[in-house]
């Protein structure tokens, strides 16, 4: 183990464990919510770090496995704890601004400095990738929209709801399902799925995973506790709290990686991870917690208000517009970024 | 004549005449309908096989003609008789559902087992056709959207949708014949359509032809009869029979032969004989019958309800994406068969 | 300076000198109209062909650079002075009109052409420049989606769009300005920029520049103030007036060099000619003038009627479909065309 993961370990733990001790301290809201915030962030990463040094024992199809489905842990929880708290907009905007800041902001700055880094100013990555998070977006997207101007309209079917998002949610894991082993089977054999050599022990990167898991459930729960009273004495709306606040705590911090790499010239991976990550979010991650939500009292669904409807599904054609051809621009890469401060500035608003 | 081609013709004969026979007789709805569902799928197969036997003596330029103007003609009677019966939106579902069908489902189908076929999983076809298709949906998707839009926003120009529909079907059938005329010039020179050595005489492939079309003319008749009584016995939407069901029957059934073509590992074949069908539907079909509509009381009009008119246009760009690079995989394929399958289990809640 | 562009320099001169005697003597409003129209393309055409000649004195990246800025200061003027009547449906619609126009009707007519003139009937440029005006319209769509369906819905943000837009467009025009930047750099320094070489001293190209832009100010004014009383007498629609009239007359005239440099057999540039003028209008004319418009007491606003809205979410699309593969047949063209017309037709019935 490096000196510098050591001390990003025990950067971890010290910020959790203050976060667990302004919890039951009753401290102020806003003093507990960034450092909950902060604490998060590195549980998020740590669970990351340790999900692909476990895979590194026993190679990349492992390795890929693992990271899609334990690599939103942290963003997991905090939807959990947000629905049992009764805050469903909150969960719903968690969700989906996971995606808007991978998609949007994590992905701009991954070409912006991806594009600096190559010698005639395009970042060259295949298209295959891209593609297929198209399509899982798509397939995602032709849901919600569905239901969203269903919903709008007041359309018979939107009396339904709660069980068309179940049935859809089925549907479109066993097409994530489909999509991971094909994936798997052919990218992880190559050279598309991010790989590094296990630098840890097996029992000291299982025994960190644990503890990463365990300590992300705890400070999500932490975490949202204190939003609402955040959120009040701040005066933001719940949409900007879960749309960039929650999205860039839970989410977009542990995709730094993916800038790193761009900024090493390795534009494949670059993209991959952000790539991997929106499509996990909205075909495995979503649908899930829309399933496990139908075992609480506030149910997670597909319904969402009309303007992030149309903006989830613009920024679904943008990225693919943007990546499907396997080239992609600093102006792009801009595009992108102003593209989310657009939302973001948006949300401010509501 | 193949001893299979006349089991199959003697089936289709016997499954009419019973579909004939159970109408003025008064039988039960549903057995009346379910027959008849048989009967028009057969139907169906007859028309387009007896083009194809024409087209054989002619050439490829002919066959193209001939399957870009009859190869719908049981879907034309269907959807006639329905306006005359005042069923519009069992006519309307009828003609999207025809597309939606075979655009996902057996597009679905088709990539899913030409993806098997290839050594690497990936299906590859000339990427020209599925671009052109995309742009006939386009232009079609336009007209739908600007007018369900106007219609949903009660905009002024949403009392004029007649009269609009039928100036704009009139364009799109101008675009529709310079497709065609440029694609039997150039595709059908190659290799773009689909050509079978005529096996059968030229008189009895007419005679055949001219017996299916009359048989198809019956038989929709008989079959939108008993739609409505079975729609009401079996408590089900209007929506899911004309999307699901009679687009099933009057359809996709025919399309069984893309299927057979991509497991022969026949990529653009089995591509050109689906995505043709997409495009006749869309840009022939449709506006055509919106002409014709205009000598019923009940006028067909591009007028959906919005869910629908957002599920085309999502329809629409899926197929592109997955298509329109020219490759796809089995997980593409599975996602548009999810995407079928979500929206027929909408509908059953409408 | 040639015959020809001399006896074209008379005739803007004697048409906007007209227009002015029209617009004092108080002439009947259709014909002070039509008059003005006509100086106005004419003025539209001077100012084109003069920053061409001015930065043909220093080159292709002069030139981009003017071009980018003074390329639609017809339409700038034109613009202004509808808002500072309160006429501000018209100012929108003469903006989106130019997109429709320009990125619908000329790039149809300049495809049907090169197609023709290929010798396999399909028209090949390079897909950057088609891709990055993607972009460029993907975020200025994405802005006024978000606004149209938040007004639409009555979202509590839509109460602050004039600040939402405002904040919008200074994110547009650093993209664009980013953009710009390094088009100038690359595309010029090869061969993407349409360059002349200079045929008139830099002192007469810089007056009759500098001419052109005060003419131009002077006839937007006249031909705004007949416009209202012109749509009064004929009976048609304000958006029919922005969308058709003024955005053929004030900008699409301009580029029949596009379909000139097309029968040339000149594909990239006469694609660049279009796709520059489109993305400037959406990435650059439009922001500007939001922007400039807090100045009066009529706000220009990025906020559309639905249709509207819906209408150029599928252009967008669409001349990205047809153009970003970077080849375009004559049926595409056609389809752009047919496009162009139906919703044409659309506005007569508002």
């Amino acid at each position: 183990m490096s000196r510098r993961t050591r001390a990003l370990l025990g950067g971890v733990a010290v910020t959790s464990g203050a976060a667990g001790v302004l919890h039951y301290a009753d401290a102020p809201a806003l003093v507990a919510f960034v450092v909950a915030a902060f604490a998060l962030a590195g549980l998020a990463w740590l669970v990351s770090f340790t999900t692909e040094q476990v895979g590194g024992h026993f190679g990349p199809a492992v390795t890929g496995l693992l990271q899609s489905t334990l690599g939103n842990l942290p963003e997991f929880f905090v939807v959990v704890f947000a629905l049992s708290a009764g805050e469903v907009v909150v969960a719903q905007f968690s969700i989906i601004g996971s995606i808007f800041a991978n998609a949007l902001l994590v992905l701009g700055f991954v070409i912006v400095v991806g594009a600096r880094e190559s010698s005639d100013g395009i970042m060259r990555f295949s298209p295959r990738l891209p593609q297929d998070t198209a399509t899982l977006l798509f397939l995602s997207g032709f849901i919600i929209v569905l239901i969203g101007v269903s919903a709008g309209t007041h359309d018979p079917a939107s009396d339904d709801i709660v069980t068309i998002s179940a049935i859809a949610s089925v549907l479109v894991l066993i097409v994530y399902g489909v999509w991971v082993y094909g994936y798997l089977k052919t990218e992880a054999a190559a050279a598309g799925v991010p790989r590094a050599p296990a630098t840890m022990p097996l029992r000291t990167s299982i025994a960190l995973l644990a503890l990463g898991g365990v300590g992300a459930a705890f400070v999500s729960e932490w975490f949202v506790d204190s939003l609402r009273p955040t959120i009040d004495e701040l005066g933001i709306s719940a949409q900007f709290a879960g749309l960039v606040i929650v999205a860039i705590a839970g989410n977009a911090v542990e995709h730094v990686v993916g800038v790193v790499l761009a900024a090493k010239g390795q534009a494949d991976l670059a993209i991959s991870v952000v790539k991997n990550s929106v499509a996990q979010i909205a075909a495995f991650l979503a649908p899930a917690l829309v399933l496990v939500s139908l075992l609480f009292d506030h149910h997670l669904t597909f319904d969402l208000a009309p303007v992030y409807v149309a903006a989830l599904a613009l920024t679904i054609l943008s990225i693919w517009q943007v990546t499907g051809d396997g080239e992609a621009t600093y102006f792009e890469g801009a595009a992108l970024i102003a593209t989310y401060v657009i939302l973001a500035v948006f949300t401010l608003y509501e």
